[in-house]
């Protein structure tokens, strides 16, 4: 059966990685478009409520009509989800993000909770991010990666998600037949290497970029870090359950029975000394 | 020994509950406050990149110092860990929010996102939230929350928290005596009843609300709704690994070969085929 598609990014609904990505969806039946209409990277998981959000058309390169809104990726999906569109959507994608999406960067990014707010409304969604090198100025093939995004809604729609489950997708800088194939793999452990870099306005006044290089990470094995550096494309499934399991029967011995609620307003030296 | 510990928000540097969380950490040891200087709610977990960040100096009520930037919690923490006070943190906490963040909400919230970005930079970080029931609109009583912060700090402290884990604990809206204890829960379910809300403009142009009541949870017994629902304070721990461990098997097993790749050329027809 033919689906209805949304595709969605957080580069802005003009990015050439949406062309890539809605090019690649139309073999898997009708595909609408509804991003912001800027770009909105390093976002996070936003849903608007404080204000109202617009909606206007635009046109893609090749005279493809999309939707930009002035909200975040995720209000997107949230707009296209509640009604924006009288056709229900099937399936949430989003990107092709320039830069890849990898350890902590999930719950950072726009493209990666774009297909959180698809799995909060009951839709399946999936994440696609094209690793770019730091300093990389050159045109960016999108072709390698709408590829694999190709064959990773094919797989999807044979064999459905979980529920409450989406696909984080990472491709790695290759001309396409370098590409070593698809690797399902866990969140691996980003390294970031921010600085608080302050400078002094033409008044006198300090201001504050956060800077440093960019991140990396540790390319370990099973991990999405560790596929792309082997030239693999990277498959994490990630759940909105964030509970750290392993963590609750140690929490559990803690001190959370009555007479300890007293122990509280002790002096400050007496409930220090717990501490040492 | 004395610690040094961030409050920070995402209700605004002055909201109430921060300075109700700022007198019950006061016993800890030195407490520095970083916050945004508006209101955040529902922004997720944001890195301002794009933008240099401003911070300026606040009194609250009680005339204490605080520090109000223009970023998002997160920023605020950022700022904090990246050096912008000279002594290092050794803890941040966030809240008191007004309502509760459980569920889904995780990954909107600022309150429980600027704790995220604590674990990042191998800080520990704790959310405080407050259940307030839908359209209450009297004095908020933050005490017994504070109170209950005060407790999960002291034990914190002495325990320590896993690495990779934050604590996201929400407290039910009741008197201090009424408290039942605390429990330590998973993640419970958020049920959103959120709806598209069409506005014309004077102008004749469409605008767009996320409208709808507020959330509800599922009140299963050992979530964090559950346990709010019964009248206890839940203590959530999170983990920033959001793989979903238990689909790895069955994403393994999807067709990702190479002889694979070639179908996915294939006319629309005979690919669709596969999805009945």
């Amino acid at each position: 059966m033919s689906k209805h598609i949304l595709v969605t990014n957080d580069d802005g609904v003009l990015a050439p990685g949406l062309l890539a990505l809605t090019r690649a969806m139309r073999k898997f039946g009708k595909v609408t478009i509804l991003a912001p209409d800027r770009n909105w990277s390093g976002s996070g998981h936003v849903k608007t409520l404080d204000r109202a959000l617009r909606v206007r058309e635009f046109h893609l390169e090749d005279g493809t009509q999309a939707f930009g809104s002035d909200g975040a990726p995720s209000d997107c999906v949230a707009l296209a989800t509640l009604g924006y569109f009288k056709e229900p959507i099937d399936l949430v994608v989003s990107g092709i993000n320039v830069g890849a999406n990898l350890g902590h960067d999930v719950t950072y990014s726009g493209t990666v909770t774009a297909a959180m707010e698809a799995v909060i409304a009951g839709i399946p969604g999936i994440a696609f991010s094209l690793e770019v090198p730091e300093g990389y100025v050159g045109q960016i093939d999108f072709e390698p990666a709408a590829y694999a995004a190709g064959i990773t809604v094919q797989n999807m729609l044979s064999n459905g998600l979980p529920t409450e489950t989406l696909l984080n997708v990472n491709v790695p800088f290759l001309k396409q037949e370098e590409l070593r194939g698809f690797r399902v793999t866990r969140q691996g452990l980003r390294v970031y290497h921010s600085r608080l870099d302050e400078r002094i306005d033409p008044r006198g006044r300090p201001y504050y970029w956060i800077g440093g290089d960019a991140p990396t990470g540790v390319a370990e094995l099973g991990t999405d870090v560790g596929a792309l550096s082997e030239g693999y494309v990277s498959v994490t499934p990630l759940q909105l359950d964030l509970t750290a399991y392993r963590a609750l029967s140690d929490i559990n011995t803690w001190e959370w029975h009555e007479t300890f609620l007293s122990e509280v307003s002790l002096p400050a030296a007496s409930v220090l000394t717990a501490d040492k």
